[in-house]
Parts: structure tokens; sequence; C-alpha cells
């Protein structure tokens, strides 16, 4: 299911095969929150910009239009007419970051819908069914994502109480998947390490949850608000006790240089809404550096956002052509600008990829780490 | 440069040849406002839907990014990447709808720019002045529009003006064409009939512009108001005294059975932004009358907005899902569905040519006047 084709150090080459196709990582997942990618993107449009897995919020779809409603029209491919890898992920972040009158016990959360104020209980069991309703390709497991710094102790709580959830979760789906009617039978399960920022809880929850033989690992409840080399610190930490068989995923993350420093630390897969959201505040990758098209210096500007990109958007419309729309507040310059971060994004990962096939990922880190980190 | 190729009755069907192409008559234009579609549609995306010519707003475009900067950077066909036929409206009816501390006189207007209160002059000269920078196909006289109903003597005293403001767009227009830098010397210029619901004043206006030999002439100032059958009735007045050898222009009309209609009575060219408003609403056009996807009966509608549209949005997606995306407020939602209902609008055109060319327009208009006014 997941083969390391090449390492460069730690960094990996791999292939990951599920139900929709094969995924060639490093990759990059491109966030569809509610079936839809932010910008007016369309299914059609996320094959034109490279996009490999698409990934979508189990916590907004059970919400609306709800998972069972899906699942009765085909499943979530289906609902969107998207045919690739997809992810979905366990609804637990936006239960901590977007639901109010929250209650955690040991069989789940208790809380209200952020649209209508509804009651919901969402254990790992629901998690697995509505993701299983939804039937995408990997599931991610049910966890409690925690705010850094917390204090030792209910970190240490969280993270015991999350390994049980995970048992449940593995259990759940296992089921799930041997029932008639189930959209996506050969949907499999990524377990999720926790441990705030404590070496030792990152280390004794990763070599707990990787005795239970996922499918995949991803590190959580990063990039919530420590420093970045504590993130960088923490991979390492956790990095040496995932299995090197499956692939990694380091979830939420982030710049274009966090991607390449933590392919560094041996990552393969990503996602992060910062390229869509950046872009709809007209700021925009190159290769050179990102750029904001409200500068006023753009206002006369016939070149394309990058030069070097070869992007729809780069290949047929200028800067100042797309400041204009942000200026004019036209739908039509967050599309654009959407599509070309995301081209970015997969498309840095492509060039990963390139490097590590060719032995060049040191010279590729070298070049790029800083330039991309910079404005211009 | 206009040739009726057909007729049947008073319907005519035509061709109008201008700088960037030839346009089938009878056609409906899209409305690009400042230079980009409502619903982050692209030019890219007009092609795919059918869109023989291309609608922007001088006034828009004057205030927002300036008419300046698009003449320096090439006219607003390479800004905006439309390689097709571009009209532009002369910015009389923003200037009338939108603006604010308006001062009517004979040399123009003077207006406070809805967007910044920054005080404007426009007169016929600065109008042309505009459109030339813009370098539109086909440009649009300078005109008072009134709200229907208006006092006789006020509508008496301004069709006159207008008919004196329409004399000087002429010659600023033949004198930009010669200048040496303009955009688009081959650019035209349609005359537009006024007189508000007066008989006496339409007719005497329109015999007074066909004087001026003209490109083409536009029905003004309906719309705004009056019934339906009163806007009939004036096309009825004034289409014996519009040039049988020009194309007839019916400004801001309408409904597909308004189209349909004013096509019986001779009209060639339409533009309306009802087909992109209605679908910012979740109204949709079909072949059987207009649905809401917002109803709740739509919830898990499995078929596409209408089994008789091949538009790129009824070839993949279906009525629940993009149900989904309205309730989700995802600029999807918007997208996809102006995307169906300019596809049908364009459509609806291209029935109507085929009906002409077959010599069975009656017929369509017998079967389709009534049922697309329908809701279903």
């Amino acid at each position: 299911m997941f083969q390391v084709k090449k390492k460069n150090g730690a960094a990996r080459r791999g292939e990951f095969t599920c139900p929709h196709g094969t995924v060639q990582t490093p990759v990059f997942m491109n966030v569809g929150t509610q079936g839809a990618i932010k910008g007016a993107l369309s299914a059609a449009d996320l094959k034109n910009i490279g996009c490999q897995v698409e990934l979508s919020n189990t916590y907004h779809l059970h919400v609306r239009p709800g998972d069972q409603l899906i699942h009765d029209l085909g499943g979530l491919h289906k609902f969107m007419t998207w045919d690739g890898p997809m992810l979905t992920d366990s609804g637990g972040f936006q239960v901590f970051s977007l639901a109010s009158l929250r209650k955690i016990k040991e069989e789940g959360v208790h809380f209200a819908s952020h649209v209508d104020g509804r009651k919901i209980f969402m254990g790992p069991e629901e998690s697995m069914q509505i993701q299983s309703n939804l039937g995408s390709d990997i599931a991610m497991a049910f966890d409690e994502c925690i705010e850094n710094p917390a204090p030792y102790e209910y970190v240490k709580r969280s993270c015991e109480r999350t390994y049980r959830w995970l048992v449940r979760c593995k259990n759940e789906l296992d089921r799930l998947n041997g029932l008639p009617g189930t959209v996506n039978p050969g949907q499999v399960l990524f377990g999720i390490n926790q441990g705030g920022t404590y070496d030792d809880l990152r280390v004794w929850h990763m070599k707990e949850i990787a005795k239970l033989d996922l499918a995949g690992y991803a590190i959580g409840g990063l990039a919530v608000g420590e420093p970045t080399e504590v993130m960088y610190h923490i991979i390492e930490m956790v990095e040496p006790w995932m299995p090197v068989d499956r692939p990694r995923y380091l979830m939420g993350v982030g710049t274009p240089s966090n991607i390449i420093e933590a392919v560094a630390r041996g990552v393969d897969f990503f996602d992060c809404v910062m390229p869509a959201r950046n872009a709809r505040h007209a700021k925009l990758f190159t290769w050179s550096g990102s750029i904001n098209l409200k500068n006023a210096k753009y206002e006369r500007d016939e070149g394309p956002i990058d030069p070097h990109c070869d992007c729809p958007v780069c290949r047929r419309y200028s800067r100042a052509y797309l400041r204009h729309l942000f200026k004019a507040e036209e739908m039509l310059a967050m599309r654009l600008s959407v599509m070309h971060n995301l081209y970015f994004y997969n498309q840095l990962m492509q060039k990963i990829r390139d490097a590590l096939d060719n032995d060049q990922f040191d010279a590729f880190r070298g070049e790029y780490s800083e330039k991309l980190a910079q404005k211009i």
C-alpha cells in the first residue's frame, strides 16, 4: 500500500495506493472543507492544478448537508464529482476549534453545532461512521487537538485518552468496512500522534500507536501556537518511532519552507489552508518569495504573478488585471489567486519529488527553504 | 457590417461584423461590468458557455481602475483577455442609477463617484473618450435614462438633449478614431432611442437619430418600471422607423419570454443582468421554466439542473450538490449557477437563430414564450 522508492537522508520519495488511485509522495493535499474548494474552484479545476488528494472535513459535512445524505447519494466522491484519492479528517480539530459548549468525556465529546446550535455527540465510533458514510480513502482517527502550550498533566491525560479512542476507531472502522452497503470498504485509518510539546509524551504515544499497525501515521497538534523550531524538534523526536513502511502526515502544515524542512525530516503528507487563505488576501506565492498584489507597484504591471510559473493563471493574466479584480472586489480575484497558490503548492511538491528522484533534495532545500520564506 | 440573412415575420436572423469578429444575431451579450463576469467566471469560461459578445461598463471602469490605465495597457480586450466582440455602455445608465449629487446640464452631468465620492464630470465627449480608451468594438451613445413614468415635458426636454448629445458623440468618436494611438480605430457608435412611454416622443426621436446613419440603434429607457405590455407597445411603435439595415438593441431586457417577444418584434441585440443575478439567488432557468434550488425538494435530487441542458454544469453536477453549495454558502454555488444561467441564455439565442434559419420561429415562440415565464 505504501512503498518508499528512494531516500535522500531522512527525506522519502514514495507511492501510496488507495482505492481511488496511487499518490506520489511527498504530497500536498488540497482542502475542500465542505466538498468544495474555497475560491469557487470545482473538482475539474483541481485536476488542472495538479491536485492528487482532496481533503474534506468530517465535522462540516456531518453538520451540513449530513453524511447520511451523502452516503445515500453514493458517497462524497460522487457527490462532489472528484474521482481521485480523498482524505477526511476526523472532525476532532473542528470540534475543538469551532464548536461551542464543549464537554469532553471518555466516550467522546458533547458540543453544539456552529451552524444552528444543535447538540451533537461525537466519539471515535461516530467519527468513523461519518467518515465511512462519506467514503473517503483515508479516514483520520478521532483525537483531542490541544493548543500549545498546555500543562503537562492535562496533555498526558489527553493523549492517553486519544490512544484509547484510536483503538476504538480501529475496531469500528474494521466493523464498518465489513458491513454491506459501505460506500468505500477499502477505506483505511491513519492514527494521529499527540503529546503537545513534551518529548516524552510524544515518544510514548508514538510507540503505542505504532503497535496498532495502521495504514499511516500523522503528527497532530502542531502549528497551533508553538514556535517553528519546536515543531521541527518534535518531528525529529517522533520520526524515529514512526513505522518506516507507513506514510507520515504532518497535519495543517504549513509554509513552503515548513514543508521542505518537514520533508527533510521524513514527512510524506501535508495539508494546509494557508495557500487558499493567503490567496483570498492577495498574498501570492512565487519562486522568489511571496508578493501582495494589492501593492500599488503592481498597478500597471503587465507581467504574470510569477514569470517562472506555468499555471493556468500565470499563462493568461497580468498582475495589473488581478490587482484590479481585488480592488474591485470581484469574486474572480479569489478564484484566480487560489488557483495560482494551490498550483504553486502542488508544483512545490512535484519539484521536491523530482529532486528526490534525482538525489538532489539537499541542493533543492538549500536553494528554496529560505528563499520561499521571503516577501518580495 | 450588418446583414439580415433571413426574416420570419418581423423577426430577423442576421450577422454583425466588427473588428473582433462576426456576431450571429439575435444575440444575448454577457455582462462583465468591471472587466470580469459576476460569479468568478473568467474570459475562458465565457468561451465555454457560448458567449459571443462581452459587455463592460464604462462608468465602473472609469472609476476603477481608470480607462487611461486600461488604454496604456493595450485596451480592455487585452486587459481582461477576451478576444471576441465587445460592447461598452456609455456610463449614462450608471451615472443616473448609481452616482449621487447629480447635476444635469447641457454640457453633460456632474456627479460624485459611488466608490469614493470623488467629483466627476461626464458628457458625450468624455463618454466617447473613455470608451475609446477601453477600445470596445461597439460604443454606446451617452444619454439620459429616465425612470418610467416621468412627466411629458421633462421627457421631451430630456430626449431633445439626448439627441444633441448623440450628435456630439458621433463627432467625437469620429475624431478619436482618427487619432494615432487609438486602441481600436474600428470602434463604431450605436445611438439610443429615448422618449419614455410617449409614442410621439419615441417616434420623433427615432426618426431624428436614424438620419445620423449610425452603425446600430438601441432602444433605451425600457425595463425601468413600466409594464411589460407597455414595453412591447413601444418596440412596435419605434421599430418601423429603425433602419432595416442596422442592428437593433433592446437595452437591459430581460426574461427569456421578453427576449422571444422582442425578437418577434424585430430586435437583434440583448443584454441583461438577470441570468447572473437570479443565479446568485439559486434561481435557475430550465427549458420547462425556472426553479429555486434552495427548495427542500431538491435536497436528494441526483439529476442535473435541467435534463435537457448540455452545459458544463448540467453535464457534471447534481441538484443535490448545488443545493448543498448554496446552503453552505460556498462561492462555487454562484459560479456554477451563473455558468448555467448564462449558458441557458446563450443557448436560447442559438435556438432562436436555428428556428429563424429553419423558418420555424413562430412555432418556437408558441412553444416557449409562455413556458419559460413559468416557475416549476
